[in-house]
């Protein structure tokens, strides 16, 4: 083995099936780097992508998984943000140039030569593996402290869904007490956006095309309104009445009924990511002053200021914990949305078993 | 006569043939108004939809011009900020309620009841009408100074064109020495828009579908870089380059490519409006953070600070100065786009003779 090598244990993809198994393989710890057990792990639409090839750029084996919550069991020299003990958390990324102008302007996450945590390809040239693995081990700039306050199993999807939708919130001041904020798709993404928008303070109104998701979000998630976006009279009445909106559909659909919920000059993020070209009719937003903007992830400061806002007020994920030999099965499930919100593998509590 | 009532002689479409001719009205000064003699009105593609009723809300007859540069010839009781001698400017609107958030916030620009200058509802319910005529009277409100040092037929166009071009660019902080701005479209909105930015001391990039605007673009009005929008190796070339893209194109165009030439977060900005809804992939927007904006000219202060940003730097629109016998022609060629850049109607030089 490599100097600072470290035996590794995971679950990987093959091939474009996407059934993940067993994968025994090797991680390094170099100068800088932490070595992290892994504790819980969630799984995240875009493992499911990757893993089935979706987007034709797998490459195999390949170890999904980058909502990690982990504790600290070894670092490497220089390190000084983290030592042995410590509860961690790794998200969507793992390295980038930190040269370019997004980098130099703590944008990391939108460096054209961003790591990615599982599927990328590292510094050294080497494919990385994801969190579906015993250890991971991350440069010290891109990992996060966990607060002792959060269950790690429902903390593990805020490093990537919750940041996600956190991320633009602050960014566009979607996060002041007495706006209007809403929340289109009410999944892994959306449950977040509902949670931290009313620990912001604000109203908070959910659209979904499904009617039957009323009660969960109003009763169980605390959202004020709900709307069915297909019912032209609801949304008509409520036009003109948000702030901003966090869209988080990664299925195509129209974007002009919901830009009409906007108040002049109101900000929409997207965070889903339909494949087929979305419709923007411009007299939905130039006589009204009205915004679009993409959102991904967000950066490593404003993953820490998320969970460290999580931990103030209590907010993680709503999550199905499973098993690592159930991973399979939970991504059919996910395939077909079955699952509220999220679900996380309990990594360190069954690997060994699983294997 | 009302009170106050003033006789106007304008020239006014009757039908949707567009044909403009002699219309004798009267206008009413009221407390807080202006009464200015019109000297210039630029023409604008707005008057043109108005005119032939192609937005379906022509209330005939209709004075079409919101471009106005004049004289103050008399003024309401309690008018403060404006006296008689003065040279002044209304742009496309001359009201608003003043109540809701976006007046209250200074953006009376998206205000739902803002009052257009020309074929709008004024707060008397009658409908108003513009610049094409001899005389009107705005409230002070919805007045600006025109700076001494601006020629007032090539300043006419700052009232709509440059604002609308000029207020996104501050607003979205496109106005900062050393960013880069791609400014798409070369007609009355974009070639303001080159001549604001390099006040700002920006670097501009045209991009186009004409080839022959290169020597114009970059000899004329002193752009940096030129590109033809249909050449992929071009657009490649230039991928990642620009902070932000004023796009003035009213015709239905592709955005993945333009979008494409901005910066991670980069802001593109919709001025022109095209009537079928533009395409605007997710993919080109989330991973690297982009903004699509739409903005519809800009406030009262934005004018005001335009209009005294071009008097510090000499800045005019580049002008055919026409008679009014001659707009019906001018209309007729500002449907073929047959102008560089922009019609301004000598009103008091020409109405008289004309009519």
């Amino acid at each position: 083995m490599e100097q600072g090598s470290k035996a590794a244990l995971g679950w990987a993809a093959r091939d474009a099936s996407g059934h993940l198994s067993p994968y025994s393989f090797s991680r390094v710890q170099r100068d800088g780097d932490v070595t992290i057990k892994v504790l819980f792990c969630g799984i995240c639409h875009t493992d499911l992508h990757i893993i089935k090839n979706e987007w034709g750029n797998a490459m195999y084996p390949v170890v999904p998984g980058h909502e990690v919550v982990g504790v600290v069991t070894d670092v490497g020299a220089g390190v000084t943000k983290f030592k042995a003990g410590d509860t961690v958390g790794v998200g969507y990324f793992v390295d980038s140039c930190r040269a370019c102008e997004s980098c130099r302007a703590g944008h990391e996450n939108y460096c054209p030569d961003v790591v990615l945590a599982s599927n990328g390809v590292g510094r050294d040239g080497a494919a990385t593996q994801g969190g579906f693995s015993d250890v991971v081990v991350v440069d010290e700039d891109y990992v996060v402290a966990v607060p002792a306050a959060l269950p790690p199993a429902g903390a593990a999807p805020l490093l990537c869904a919750g940041v996600t939708v956190y991320s633009p919130m602050v960014q566009y001041g979607l996060n002041a007490p007495g706006k209007r904020l809403g929340v289109v798709g009410l999944g892994g993404l959306g449950h977040m956006a509902v949670k931290f928008a009313k620990a912001f303070g604000m109203a908070v109104t959910v659209v979904s095309s499904s009617p039957g998701k009323r009660d969960e979000a109003i009763q169980r998630l605390g959202a004020d309104e709900f709307l069915v976006s297909s019912d032209p009279e609801q949304m008509k009445a409520a036009a003109g009445t948000m702030d901003g909106i966090i869209d988080t559909v990664s299925a195509w659909h129209p974007l002009a009924a919901l830009l009409e919920l906007l108040k002049p000059m109101g900000q929409m993020v997207l965070v889903g990511v339909p494949s087929k070209p979305l419709e923007l009719p411009a007299f939905a937003i130039c006589p009204s002053g009205k915004r679009v903007a993409g959102n991904g992830v967000g950066c490593v400061a404003d993953c820490q200021a998320m969970l460290d806002f999580a931990g103030e007020h209590g907010i993680t994920a709503n999550v199905e914990v499973v098993s690592m030999d159930y991973v399979n099965t939970a991504m059919e499930r996910l395939e077909r949305n079955d699952v509220r919100y999220r679900f996380v593998v309990d990594v360190a509590g069954s690997l060994g078993t699983a294997a």
